[in-house]
């Protein structure tokens, strides 16, 4: 029979007998747990879950077994997710012309490292063309201004459809998506900050960094909302600096963490292990 | 009802249904599972789970609870321990002459940090006696040489014989201790070593780090087998360092690094999450 | 001879010449240099050095050498300050009634490890008196209200002036001092704030973080100004944390970079590596 | 005047008068001093200096600056050097099929953060030649055998002779140079070993960290000397990983900090910040 591999994700009201359920069912189908962690946040009282699985493909696509899942899920009040763990998830990456992150992303995705496809780059500028170009990925120039905002955002938002895109990254695109916009690709939109949030929000972080005089500078990646860099940190990294980093040096050493951190969120996340608690993730490893 | 918390630790042969035996066990029971983390080692295929429940404390202390356990625990061939996690393990320190790993183990416990009795304080110097004394801690001056070690081990194992230790910690007591009591306190002694083991094995680690040149020093939580520094590392952490440092600048800095190391190692251990998986350890957090 | 070591610590606006003038008239004056650091900041055009000699005490205490170097400094308008490297310098440290960062001062106070005098621990509670006792140091309990802050302020200034302070460090004080004390403390008031700033500045900034969901917290410790949390930042540094912990949790992990940080930062400023630009600080090391 | 920066490094037995003679020599002549630092090792009795200066380009050039400066050399046993600071090092890079620290090292390259002119890429094997052409980088596949080894290198040396190259780099060559090369190269050749040296040296050192249970990996950058992964060490950096991390996770993880620490150990190599002290670096930042 064949064997594949299965990733369940659950978030519900925490309560006697979640785990028992679960793991009952999963058994009964018999379905080999390889992995699971959760969590039962004592303040929201919600629990969180994520079960990896192994068992044969038929069984799963079965209507039965959905359907018996679903009497657990109801019964228990579970938002839930059922994913083939060898399916790739898709991502549009956004950039404008800063490239380190995106250059990162590709290194990763030719070597596998990310388990993705990338069936579009967009950018706002025509710079970062010929990378995207010399990974045989298509690279969609929207140029964007206070007037054509919208319509450009619509423009990525029909590719994210047509495309059947997963998730939005965010690779140092620098500018402001509109809150219809936030709020159409809510928790599958990551953004890199290059801050160690909440400080330096805004503009120019390593210039603030600098004007500050702290003595490390951070990433932070987040789920994108309306409220700018407010949104659910997913990660965040830092690295040591002192008083001879001008803003170019802290940029300089900044480009490494902001590539880690990414590249990390993107992972956790299309690897189902972010779950969203509130304003809050809960990243189950 | 009196409700108590529990700890569950796990370790068999990896298998289908160990977690739906378990949390199904656990439900009918009518316990609540606060937190539960389990990892499956491809490699050794076993499996290790930790378990914190809830439920009335008149249910787990009945026959009943302990022998429909130890049916699931015969049929997948459990190692497995249950825990009350109110109770506080009692440890027993040895020290030598330096004080700051002893000095930091106080604090945490004074602090209630540590969830730890100290029963006893072991030295072969009566120097660290005034800081047993001023927490309150019984001190017993043990000399040890070549020609009296065995009698000098006797009498700490008859104190925790007669103290009903859990954990005995060498908190730099620098001295090697023999082969059988290395084995009779297999798995429940925990040994601070000052280097990046396996870098800098033996004596004087941070001498040989300077030698060396490294640019980074660190120090080693391991439990304490027969082979020098070759026990089950159960927690690690570094400093960044440079030129500058001699010998005693690094065991300056050290010093910090070697009581945050050795206060998580006890923490995780008193806690039940570390599992041996041969010469290493699962550290289920 | 008699051999001593001094630290020679100079600000100046940046020019040609300054190392060899000042190297000049060490070497004219037979004095070794073991140490030295300078840094010309290109925004704000100053120089900053710290040098550290061997020479004979006679040579150094003439008016000869006072008279030679004010010469040179007056020249490049200099800021200087020249300190006997022996000297310990004198430490109040005022508490609250949490004592982890107490404790720790005391520890490295203790093994010679901070090498200052503490002539007097000033607390608005009584609660860390017998620590303060144990370590042999006059505890001094002073009060304080919204009613008599102006006298008992006057009260620690007094103290300031007749113990003949060098440096105040507020070790989790917790009460936010008048703008007039201060300035009159300015640049030589140490405090430890228990968060990664520019975040969570004021009050509780554990629960902050944890409301915030951060990934990893950290501590800085600053010059005391008159714009709380707003001083020139001496040293900071974070550590990882996840989504399980809760304040208390975020809370027991801070102290030990709470502890860390602050004792670096009292080091750096005793052994005269802190000078001051604008609102950021110069850290040679 | 036209103006240009130049980095002076010096190394010699300590004494007096070192720092007044060079900073004299320079202002002497209308240099203004940049950045200036320097170590004196009590251990080997050693100075160390690397000063950046600014001055206009035809007085150093001139013979007199030379002839001046040499008097001063002599006169304090000084193994030195004098580099024109907007002068680009170059880089030969040898790899065989990892690819990783060369694509990092390109980027950097190509983005100008590493200031290096690359002439040849050498390899082993053919597999990154598509990537050298990407960056217009000429690669030479020069196979390497047993039998053949010496010819081989002598062919690598004969490229390091004709291509005028400063610094060799090992980005993951993965073969063992032979002892005469290794001497011909000394000082001027860095390798990445993927581990945290002192530990696991040799092969695999990622499987060997694995059996190991270590609970951080590391990255060592160093110059190649004949006896393997003993020469100095240049920089070092670690990532935490846990029990769950299988060989392949953790070469994931390592390489991101193999990037890293080659890269800042070929920046502080090519700024002249890495002076040779016996079996050991100073790395004057």
């Amino acid at each position: 029979m064949h064997q594949r591999s299965y990733i369940l994700t659950i978030s519900c009201p925490d309560t006697i007998g979640i785990v028992a359920a679960v793991s009952g069912f999963l058994t009964a189908q018999n379905a080999f747990i390889s992995e699971s962690t959760h969590y039962g946040d004592p303040l929201s009282e919600r629990f969180f879950m994520r079960t990896v699985f192994r068992t044969n493909a038929e069984a799963v696509s079965t209507q039965a077994f959905t359907h018996g899942f679903s009497r657990i899920a109801e019964r228990f009040h579970m938002v839930w997710g059922l994913h083939d763990a060898a399916r790739r998830a898709r991502a549009l990456v956004m950039v404008s012309k800063t490239d380190h992150c995106l250059n990162d992303l590709l290194y990763r995705f030719r070597t596998g490292e990310l388990a993705v496809e990338i069936p579009a780059i967009v950018s706002n500028h025509p710079d970062l063309a010929p990378l995207a170009e010399w990974h045989g990925i298509p690279f969609y120039h929207l140029p964007v201004s206070s007037e054509n905002r919208r319509d450009q955002e619509a423009a990525v938002l029909r590719l994210v459809d047509e495309l059947e895109i997963d998730v939005v990254v965010l690779a140092r695109y620098m500018q402001i998506l509109t809150r219809s916009t936030c709020e159409r690709l809510g928790g599958r939109c990551i953004n890199i900050h290059h801050s160690f949030l909440p400080g330096f929000k805004g503009q120019k972080p390593y210039h603030q960094a600098h004007a500050r005089g702290v003595k490390l500078i951070g990433a932070t990646a987040h789920y994108v909302t309306a409220d700018l860099d407010e949104g659910p940190i997913i990660e965040q990294a830092i690295e040591r600096v002192d008083h001879t980093y001008g803003p170019e040096a802290l940029a300089m050493v900044g480009r490494d963490i902001e590539n880690i951190v990414l590249a990390r969120a993107l992972r956790f996340h299309i690897e189902h292990r972010v779950l969203l608690n509130g304003a809050k993730t809960v990243v189950l490893r």
